[in-house]
């Protein structure tokens, strides 16, 4: 059965507390047991840590086994080129999502550090961003 | 039954034939026909032209009928303000699909005009793009 | 008598049904049947289309034999150069009106291609746009 | 009577000694005589200063009884954030407007300060322009 | 006998009429059949539009059969990575040329987005730049 | 007794009339007297011009002799390099002082001339901005 | 009585050891007593990290619950969009303040990821910026 | 005789005064004196303002009927397109001075407005270049 | 009969050894006898130096009396002014060609100072770019 | 005997993993050894963390102490202004070094906050870069 | 009695001959021999070169002895920092002159890289700009 | 035995003389000496000039039988490209060296041509930059 980690970066922690009108007003763990019961085909995992450097020591960890992460690095996404070194240094296939469209909001959030370093991006479906790259790794 | 169109702009008549290094070498003909096997409970059209205008028309006509639009506007999507202007007009809810990576190619791939107009954007899974995006419209 | 031609470009069919907050709800249609009436001394012709290449045809046709022109090109105001180079290469002179002051609106529509090649803009005032273009004809 | 200021900014007082290929060889005085010919219903009034602070108060002391205000601020428009302060600070509508076509002269005079901030813009029309932003007040 | 696709892009059918201190004043149906009597060796084929997406069908069309393609795009050279899309995506041998040398003109036609995917660029020598690129298919 | 001038720039005469959801709707000699009430300890002095360079000849004035000054250049804080020159021309310190958080407002709102050549800036606590430049004072 | 977190970010550990000729000779420990000493009205707390997750981590914490925070997140304040994302998550106010005047200093630190979600920012006074700082949560 | 006016603009009146260490420590009154009795064969005048609606003003005046005119703007050189317009609006021939050499200073003064409407531009050697400025109108 | 100097400049002078997979592998001495046999009715000079000024230098020699020069300038295209100003100098005419097609290759070599002030250019199509290159001055 | 800290930054640990196209397939474990053996008259020291704040800390630490510090911070090199401060609060000198040419790689990685407080930089060198770096030491 | 060199740089050997409409159709040497009349008072030397290195040359011989230098360095003045740290190499002070306003030219001639080294700059005034350069050394 | 080469550029003979603050006042031909004492088992070369083509001449000469080559081409580093392509033509490995740290300089000194087209860079370390250069040939 293929083993993916699901990663949420600086901030996610406060999803259901915070900017509900943007991130609505769910915990993230509600949404990963449901996830779990979704995707009985899959072994998830979850991490989330608000610390760069903790991020890239996870990547490293689970890098060279797992088939497969599905990343949310929140505001690291636009300014941590390590966090893109790290996906290229790893072999596990990563996909990037967002919850909120990016491109909705501020200028300095439509550029990614770490798109060109992942297979895909998913963005804008609210927590429904993780469930398709889920599904992508079902499928395949 | 929820009505979905999948639309597809410039070039992409030559899937199959074109840089299969880059698109694969598929005919999206053939790729059509399994989706709408593999999506019974939506009630899938296709739609391709490579003139911008026609494309805008088409939005035009469908857009305040359909459940929802796939758009892979190829090349338009970093040079057309037009198509964007269609997409807000309508309502039925837009996907941006890319089949690439566009974030791995060329500097001038990287900005869409219409990613802040769509409800979301799903790019680099290859075909399988299309298949996320009729996920989010099935599960929703 | 002069002849005049008012032509509108892209997504402007849509007058009436899109965004009714910026554009009202008024069709183009309705209001060129009351500009007729109130400019009985110009003969008044009008065109739209969505494609930029048909707009640059109807130039073409009828550029060399009209008193003027009043052209809204909608969203290929800021991309077409094509739409520039047929207003500098005929001989009627083109008035630039839009409906909605641009200026107020995304950044990207704060350039005009067609401006330096017209002879002069008139942007902001609504549909008015359109009856005060007609007045500079009337006047000369 | 709508009563309306027509308010001329820096080196305008120079019409019709100045780069007469330009602006044409009329003073501005001959102009708004032959302006309130032409406009027997709107009460008119004019008023011009080289001082940008001047036209400030100007339009502060006008800026909340006055129907309307025709405003060719002159190379103020394009480097003053404080006229447009001025603007934004008062309740009587502003109509920007230029008599050469700017967009066909240099580069710095394409960006305006005002436009954000006026209702609408009028512009390349030769003196005709105040006409037809008088135009719009008659009818409105 | 190699066959050679000239084809001509936005607005130069007004070739003859139009601005003729830049492009000279003589129809280019004249000069093709001129170009057929120079290069008796090659089959020469011509073809003319002022829509962007169908110049695109058209290179599709014979760009898998042709031995060579003379492309003077106008202004879609500037804006239409549509088109360097489709010269990249066929196999026939695209050359670039313009009429005036563009690098005298404006800023905004310095760049184009078609010289990257084509063969070379042939640029400056009026009329005679489309026969300086058929002699490079004749010696080839 | 220290002896400090509080000055107020351009469009700042409006305070209590425009746009009161920024500027709140309280006249600032109203609040000036506040400030005297509340620093006994200092000589306040009060100047406010709309004219850029007579707020020069103020700084001028009294630059060699004041304590202090407490200064809102409005939007000429954006666009005056006179005045940055006037402020480090004399030898009174000078502190910048904005009513709303121009961080909040406009792009061109974000960069100030006067900051790189006063004491320091205090900005965005509404009129509390100014008593916190006299605490400075005060404890100095 | 109100209850604020003075925050301190990264090198902000080294003050009264680090290029004195900015920062002075004193420790913030020291400085941090004789604030207690001067605001007994308010219960002020101390936190100092070099790690930016840390900061958000802390923010998070008592962001729901204190009633102000003085922030002054050194080099962070240039770099970090997730402490500008962590700030805007919590409804604490939060008032970002420098030691020194940045603007004099290299250009790279005029910019500020924070101002735009603070309540005001001071800077420049040396270390009274945060004594001004808690003067404003004492008045209010 | 031929007549003079040399016109200093914004903070020149503080010559003397001000920052010794860039200009010198003589006021331009002084240096005027001295410049009159260099050339007997110049009729010279002198005039200063910190406004820039004055300076516009004053060029406006003598501007048709003077032989020349050295002008120091200050700072207006680098904000002001008014004194640009003033000066092509003339039929004087302008010749720019600055005391320092301006390229040694702040990028933000590497830039003049006037320049290209000026004859020429003297700058960098002191109260010098005011004297090789009348240098030129002697010989000529 | 025609004089036409071929020149070029930096680093050409290693054609057949520098970089094969870009430039080939035939010295430029062996393809300029063969350029001789192929124009008999053109005078063929040559020149290469890799110092710009004696590059300026044979410029000026020869350039009032030559009846066109074929300059591929090497990496002086890219930066040197002083060329451009050579060519805009004399009276020959100059026509700019490259071996490679440089819009493929490194961004700073897509900017040429030399096609403004050249009649042409031709570029791309390896050494039988000299050769189209003759071709318009046989012609002509 | 001199001591001095190597310190390698984010994703340094991945040495001999990561992209060995790129860095090599050697630990850096491996190759500290070699050198403490290579420079037995320096006292040699190691350090790696992938988290930013830490590598402040570490430096806090041993910066006062230490004859100097070879530092590789990866990709935090070209984000992070933290480190920099650290460095220039340090009286320890620092020597930037990297394994690869980063001039040979992506644009991001051209330009390093670090350099500028550095007393100098080697890089491209492989592991030698290290070694070049203790040899100034030792020198010294 | 002082020591200057007048020193010429890139094709301003072709003054008198070259674009008469910019430069006047005088030779430089006719000129020289007219200055050396007017100013006895001084011994006047004359360089010129195409060759960039060769002014650097000329720079470093005379530029610890020479008393002055008046250097028209033409198109390098916009890309040679070489000659900028010749010119700051040397004791002998440099004055940078232009024949033509090179603000009213193109783009790329309003920067230069010598301005910032030069003690000042004489621009625009045809040769006359030389002259008044030698009556600063005159004077001094 | 390898021979290498050291090769300096324009205004390096200047060493001693020039800017002792910067470079030291020690020449060149004194350190060479030292340099091939303390590296018995090199053959070391030394070239010197100020004219770019000529640098660019003796590259092609020893550039493909050389062992080695260490550059310090002076103020050519940020402009010539021409140099780049030398050494890309060349087999022999250069480095790039620079006695001062040039990120500590001028931000025109940031960018180097050259970097790209070099094995590696060592810059800052005063004269020992060509040292620790040889250092890595030794090795080697």
């Amino acid at each position: 059965m293929p083993t993916i980690l699901i990663m949420n970066g600086v901030n996610l922690n406060l999803l259901g507390k915070r900017e509900p009108s943007v991130y609505g007003n769910r915990s993230f763990e509600d949404y990963f047991t449901e996830l779990q019961t979704q995707f009985p085909d899959l072994e998830l995992h979850y991490y989330q840590s608000n610390i760069e450097g903790e991020l890239v020591n996870k990547l490293h960890e689970i890098g060279f086994s797992y088939d497969g992460v599905v990343l949310n690095a929140g505001a690291y996404t636009h300014t941590s080129i390590a966090l893109a070194d790290a996906i290229s240094g790893i072999t596990s296939p990563v996909i990037e999502v967002h919850i909120s469209n990016v491109h909705k909001r501020e200028e300095f959030r439509h550029h990614s550090h770490l798109s060109r370093v992942c297979v895909g991006v998913i963005l804008g479906f609210g927590l429904e961003s993780y469930r398709l790259a889920l599904e992508y790794f079902r499928k395949k």
